[in-house]
């Protein structure tokens, strides 16, 4: 496989490039000093422009049609074979837009996030409406050089999500909706029915990463090939597949925060690490999806990290961490209360409940933007009758609790959102597969052994890196499709018990 | 100066490459989990490989040659001129050496680091000669490549102390040796007069880290433009001159350590930090020599750091932290046990007054190693025939006490030492030149104000960053060219009365 090496060794000095450009971008969010901020802007930028345009070269689509030719009759789960058809794809992706667009976004959402920023703390929707109008113009533009047949949010959904389909993401919402949003209103006439007042008491924060590093090396997590430190919004970093940073980060308040967020990004690091060892440093090292990998996040952090045989483990622990908080409160009652549902305006802060009806509000949002059928200006008001319809409430504000608060529009991130919905429809699909396989896992979970679980998702999951396309890989692990299904009997049989419905 | 602008443009992004490849580098080594090992290299040398092509690009050399055309008129003292004359120095050095001699020391001394590694442990000579001979044959080649009029060593040199010349490194050393031999003698028979138990005794480590940074942020050093973290060998590194970061070592048995070695590297991040702002992310950034470099550190670390009136500000703090330990010593005893002196065989333990003849000792060698006087296999020989000659003790092994106590030469760095020396002999006359300009700087650093030294500094020596080479430099500041005078008269007056000769 000549070319097909030739082709490898062509793409290493690219993948060093990207892996640095995320060592200066985890300093940047992690260790950096305030004076090196502007500096880093400037490095972040050539690195990325040069990953980018050694990428886009010619020589990339040479070595790339030779190797397609000498992998045209192998093996499809071959390596090699593997390789050139993901390359094919980012290849296609990357040249099909023009560099001048590629420019004038980056310039557009870089100035961008600065008027949104202000926008939010303001909670004056009409300062961030005619940047938002550019943004949606050049992304619709965008979609259009990538190409689509169906629908236009399809070339974005594609970046994140590849070869799946609005029309499917649409098809499994409305499922959803139909019976997701009547079980809400149902946990909502008994919120009475959970006291949330244990995990809202002041917990010291060092005892807090004590403990939160307790659990996810006891979940797998291996401190020779990764480190965690705080950061203001938490995130999983690859620099090899065996050395994957995660963050986190700590509120005195709230002690979910830090101990979901650190088991969540975990999750997302367990899949990192798990590529086989012979992936290290070509181009389908890492995660097939966004969608796959917040399976396996919400999984650790969810269907795992927030079930009784979880908290078997780690509750007496965690109380003589925290006796006085603690001490007198019964993991039955803790139990319910970190599975508390609530009336959030928020996105980042919903439960595992409501947590879907505010990525189905923003997926419409986009498809209708996109597609003209909302107008910016509109934007707000069709924001609000949403979240009255879905959730019953309306934003007191356009800021954080409102139609401003998400990052992802001003960085021009469109098609993004539904990948954490179908991640959570998937952690359940394979967490099912996991238990027919091996049916002894929650029983292991109880006694405090992850390795069964892990030894599964490992060999079934994490070690193809992104040799298949998501929805390969679901047929493949799971024997069928992506479906709501399994998720909402997952939702019902849980919360039914939690709220005594 | 619209050439000039052309030239700093394609320079901007190799500037980033470079930063973005010391940010790598200052991750592997103070927070890099070891899984992150293997990956890293490759990618340190991709990042170091892309930022040299594009240097010795012919653009690059093109564009030179029309901004020489441009400023050969212009002020020498202008940033254009300076910048103009810098990065031709530095093309003609990178451009010279044939590519594959370039990639055959990286290959040579990347493989070499470890058979030295092995050697030294094993204090076994031997196991090393036949690498070091090949070291030396690979670097005479690079010296004839690069040029010099003189003295093969002229070539090496130039690469660390821009046109410096080793006849005039000569000529220092052998007006120190003069001196220097006799006067260490003269102590050497009166070590008794300092008690050195005072630093010897167990300090609480967390207690040397809170200390140390209290005295480096009082110092000067800006924790919103740089940090400092633990690392096995300590070094200072920059991202920008406003993101200079710093490393330190904490020894539990050992004060000076931490304490001195912190002030050290802060030396150096001033320099760092001092360029003037127009100078962030040109190729006029930075400092100008090692040797010019070194002058800061041993200032702030030796001069200043190792003063009594630095200690009258900051001994009483100092007991405070260690009431056991230092609350009985008294402040003129704990000076005289920092400013000790002693039989070191190894050159990064060795006091101010020993210091700079394990300098000199490496210089003759090299020479001696690169002009065929001394061949490897009498190295070792040689090695302990000086130390017994300057120092009068003869290594008991050839390992970590002996002839392979360097990683320098393993690593291909043959003319850097005699940059330590410069630096220490600089130190003073720079020092001499600030008291005669601001004579207040002893009684107001008393007082615990460090800025009218630092203002001194950031004005007369850091502000330039690379405009002048060093000895241009030093003739600005101080209207002579460096000698040894000024250190010698130092030395004896400090340790006449440390040690009551």
């Amino acid at each position: 496989m000549e070319k097909v090496n030739q082709l490898k060794a062509h793409l290493s000095d690219i993948i060093h490039l990207r892996y640095a450009t995320s060592v200066l971008g985890w300093d940047q969010q992690t260790m950096m000093p305030p004076g090196g901020a502007s500096a880093r802007a400037e490095q972040l930028a050539t690195l990325s422009k040069l990953a980018h345009q050694m990428f886009v070269a010619d020589e990339t689509g040479k070595l790339l049609q030779d190797a397609a030719a000498e992998t045209a009759d192998a093996d499809y789960d071959s390596d090699a074979a593997a390789m050139v058809r993901v390359v094919q794809h980012d290849f296609d992706l990357a040249t099909r837009v023009p560099t001048d667009l590629v420019e004038e976004l980056a310039r557009t959402t870089s100035h961008a996030h600065e008027i949104w920023a202000k926008a939010r703390e303001a909670a004056d929707f009409a300062a961030f409406a005619p940047t938002l109008e550019k943004i949606i113009d050049l992304k619709r533009q965008e979609a259009e050089a990538l190409g689509y047949e169906d629908r236009i949010y399809d070339a974005l959904l594609d970046q994140y999500e590849p070869n799946m389909k609005t029309a499917d993401v649409e098809r499994l919402f409305n499922e959803l909706r139909e019976e997701l949003v009547p079980f809400v209103a149902q946990i909502f006439d008994n919120l009475d029915a959970v006291d949330t007042a244990p995990i809202k008491q002041n917990f010291d924060t060092e005892k807090q990463k004590a403990f939160g590093l307790k659990v996810i090396e006891q979940l797998g997590y291996d401190m020779k090939r990764g480190r965690q430190d705080p950061a203001v919004h938490p995130f999983t970093t690859s620099f090899s597949i065996n050395d994957v940073r995660i963050t986190t980060r700590y509120q005195e308040d709230w002690l979910p925060a830090s101990l979901f967020g650190s088991i969540h990004e975990a999750g997302h690091a367990f899949y990192e690490l798990g590529s086989d060892q012979s992936l290290e440093g070509t181009w389908l090292a890492g995660g097939t999806s966004l969608g796959v990998h917040e399976s396996q996040s919400r999984m650790w952090e969810n269907i795992v990290g927030r079930s009784r045989g979880f908290w078997k483990v780690f509750y007496p622990d965690l109380q003589a961490h925290y006796p006085q908080q603690l001490g007198s409160v019964s993991l039955e009652a803790f139990y319910k209360a970190i599975n508390m549902v609530y009336r959030s305006l928020v996105r980042v802060e919903a439960d595992e409940v409501t947590y879907n009806l505010h990525i189905m509000l923003r997926f419409e949002l986009e498809n209708d933007l996109l597609e003209g059928k909302v107008a910016v200006k509109d934007l707000r008001d069709a924001w609000n009758d949403k979240m009255q319809s879905y959730l019953g409430i309306t934003p007191p504000d356009d800021g954080k609790n409102g139609v401003l608060q998400d990052v992802h529009w001003s960085s021009g991130l469109m098609g993004y959102f539904p990948t954490y919905s179908l991640g959570n429809f998937l952690s359940v699909q394979y967490w099912d597969k996991a238990l027919q396989d091996v049916p002894s896992i929650p029983a292991e979970i109880e006694k405090g052994n992850f390795e069964p679980l892990m030894t599964w998702l490992v060999e079934n999951i994490h070690v193809y890196g992104r040799k298949y396309w998501p929805a390969e890989l679901t047929e493949r692990v799971t024997g069928e499709a992506i479906q709501v299904r399994s998720f909402m009997r997952y939702l019902k049989d849980k919360y039914t018990d939690v709220y005594g419905l």
